[in-house]
């Protein structure tokens, strides 16, 4: 096999068989195919796309490039989600948790705040002391003994993929639906899943805008999914607003801890207790999402979901406290409210607007190395289809720096729609699409 | 500008600014943009294309990628002559002479063998004595003086091409139109020529197989020349039989000097009066390119094209006797006749599989660093049309090693085909279309 030939193969639209697939990325992932090859080759299958056997056979061969944790000590089921990413999705914090509390174990391995979204990790390491770059033997701990851990992803599982992606950054090779799909999957089945729910999130706030790029990747990541043998579901969400009203790290914890004794957004908690409904049918809790919808509802009503978090948050070095005291949580040094400019109803507010005010604010990352602040961010006090009145509030910015604060303000009011007339939320939960 | 951006609008199937070529080129002649940036821009060119603007675009950022051979000292007018290769190639030996000797100056850069096809560069070198590697000084000299100079393509005449090639041999990303178009017009321009006649050869010899192909890089080759401000004519040829009868480096030495002799076969003389006629045209040196070929034909008539091209033999060290004393030229130990198997008429000759032959013969080159034999090769006694009897002599081998010739006569003998029914060779010049 020459990678030259192979690369030919894909330019002219053929399909790759496995054994290619595990030589280019074996190739690759040792250094003996070099950068040139590989991203002319990433390119072809930027335009000329991958059949779902060859991305099932892409994300093999990555996790094979590594290490896959061993969580063989941990009862099963071992049932994990993963989300694209949005503005103001707290769902991980809220789902871990609740999933844990219903029977499953939660091996979860999440990102950090990317461009406009959010990154779970933030979230958590803005409880003071919170630490997330737990080892192996101590995740695995953890989930015997809570239920769920949080890590990072570490070095030495699916190196391919870091390569990768690095050199996708740099080619323009990152909008690819196969790529994108074996990336995701690589991950997080070598962190130790074996059944995988996939928030698909759509609109301004996600990084697939059209319901047909989100559609396809949903279905890529199911028929991928299916191809290796694995129970996945994918869930298309809607993210053209923010999820529930809080944006930003430690703005976001509360509003889960919120979630988790039964009083967050209705919008979050639909949600999440879909998804849970899903990942208990996964794990084989139960029949059908439904079903398992309630399962996860009377967690939270007996108050075992939030025990489970908090257990967690201990668990992981976190101090509890400061979810319970509110004099003790981390707050920011400025806060300024937004007034409505007319009366009437929010019609719309853009979540990609509220997401880079939140980067402003310091909230996410504009570049990979910049430090994150854990209690800046927006509450949004009205949401779509709330009444407002001229001079109201109907935001709050929770910002370090005047001038941040000032732009992010700016940034907030033209994220605002308002409208004379009344329109309301629709559902959250798009589409459903099961890999089988 | 960043590079990655650039890779995406390609990508997208945009059409780039001059200005973004420029920048481009320029930094990956320089080693600003690296390979691994390039080769993914490459595969987008390959599958998006690029307009005859953009075309022309990069031709001109490459010439100024390196330095341009300065001819104002060889009065004009300057035309060349460009082949895409094929079997039996051996125009540019008696088109050279011929056009000086109609009062044009040619400034040929050459290639050598690649592939299936021969190399100028390697037919004139097995002439004992004859040099191709002229200094700029001299290849001027003998521009002024015997009307025309054959050299090879120096390391300082467009960088950018050497090294982009290099890339896209390993990356997939040769088939290209705009691409093809540009290494080749770059080039071209580089060494001098002020106008230039492209010969798009096509069929099984070729490296374009279909009408569709050539057609495509014709058109081209024509649009960017008149994008560029010069004058272009793109002439297809018919290379699905090899053309004239001879095939090998010394053995079409002796070809040509029959052509420039008036003694050449007709599928010779045809195509290289008519690309001599199109050569006066753009030179004007006459209005049509029928006038230009009865210009071309009395210049050998009269015997000038013949001594002119024993002139250059002379001024590039050449031992021009060997032309005139059989005993003189240089044979290959061996030769092998071919013998038909059947009765009948010649209906085809495989041009392919008579380039294959010849480079088993030692011929051509099956890898770069292949040292080319100046005696070997193939001649073709009966060609298509030609009656044949069972038996008889249809070709004869030359060469130096037995293996070789037994197997370049099992190829051979592959390649023609015999039918009852007599069917006459058509036009060698299939069609004609001026950049304008």
């Amino acid at each position: 096999m020459r990678p030259v030939d192979l690369i030919v193969k894909k330019r002219e639209g053929g399909a790759f068989s496995a054994a290619e697939i595990e030589f280019l990325v074996d190739g690759f992932a040792r250094g003996e195919i070099p950068d040139y090859q590989f991203s002319a080759l990433l390119m072809a299958i930027v335009l000329k796309g991958m059949t779902p056997e060859e991305t099932a056979a892409l994300t093999q061969a990555m996790i094979r490039s590594g290490e896959v944790l061993d969580l063989s000590g941990v009862p099963g089921p071992l049932v994990d989600k993963h989300s694209t990413g949005g503005v103001g999705d707290k769902v991980s914090l809220v789902l871990a948790p609740l999933a844990a509390a219903c029977g499953l174990r939660v091996p979860m391995m999440s990102g950090r705040s990317l461009g406009h979204t959010g990154g779970t990790l933030d979230k958590l390491e803005s409880i003071p002391g919170y630490r997330t770059d737990l080892s192996p033997e101590r995740f695995a701990r953890g989930l015997r003994e809570v239920g769920f851990a949080m890590i990072g992803q570490s070095e030495t599982v699916v190196p391919a993929d870091r390569r990768m992606y690095a050199l996708r950054d740099v080619t323009g090779t990152v909008e690819s639906i196969p790529l994108i799909t074996a990336s995701i999957m690589s991950k997080k089945f070598a962190e130790g899943a074996e059944a995988l729910v996939f928030d698909v999130k759509c609109g301004s706030g996600a990084f697939m805008k059209r319901r047909e790029e989100a559609r396809s990747l949903a279905l890529s990541l199911a028929h991928a999914g299916a191809e290796l043998g694995r129970k996945v579901v994918s869930v298309i969400s809607d993210m053209d607003q923010p999820l529930g009203r809080a944006v930003g790290n430690f703005l976001e914890v509360e509003e889960s801890a919120a979630c988790l004794q039964g009083k967050g957004p209705p919008d979050v908690m639909e949600l999440t207790l879909r998804l849970a409904g899903w990942m208990l049918v996964l794990g084989e809790k139960c029949a059908d999402p439904a079903e398992g919808e309630s399962l996860a509802r009377a967690r939270i009503a007996d108050g075992s979901a939030w025990r489970t978090f908090l257990r967690n948050v201990e668990f992981q070095g976190g101090d509890a406290e400061c979810l319970s005291d509110p004099r003790k949580a981390p707050r920011a040094r400025l806060s300024r409210a937004l007034a409505a400019r007319e009366d009437g109803f929010v019609e719309r507010i853009d979540a990609y607007d509220v997401g880079a005010a939140s980067v402003i604010l310091g909230a996410g990352r504009a570049r990979t190395e910049d430090r994150v602040l854990p209690a800046v961010g927006i509450i949004l006090l009205a949401a779509q289809g709330d009444p407002v009145t001229r001079g109201g509030e109907i935001a709050v910015v929770h910002g370090e720096e005047e001038s941040r604060v000032e732009e992010a303000l700016r940034i907030l009011g033209t994220a605002y729609r308002l409208s004379p007339r009344r329109s309301l939320p629709g559902p959250r939960v798009l589409e459903e699409i099961e890999g089988r």
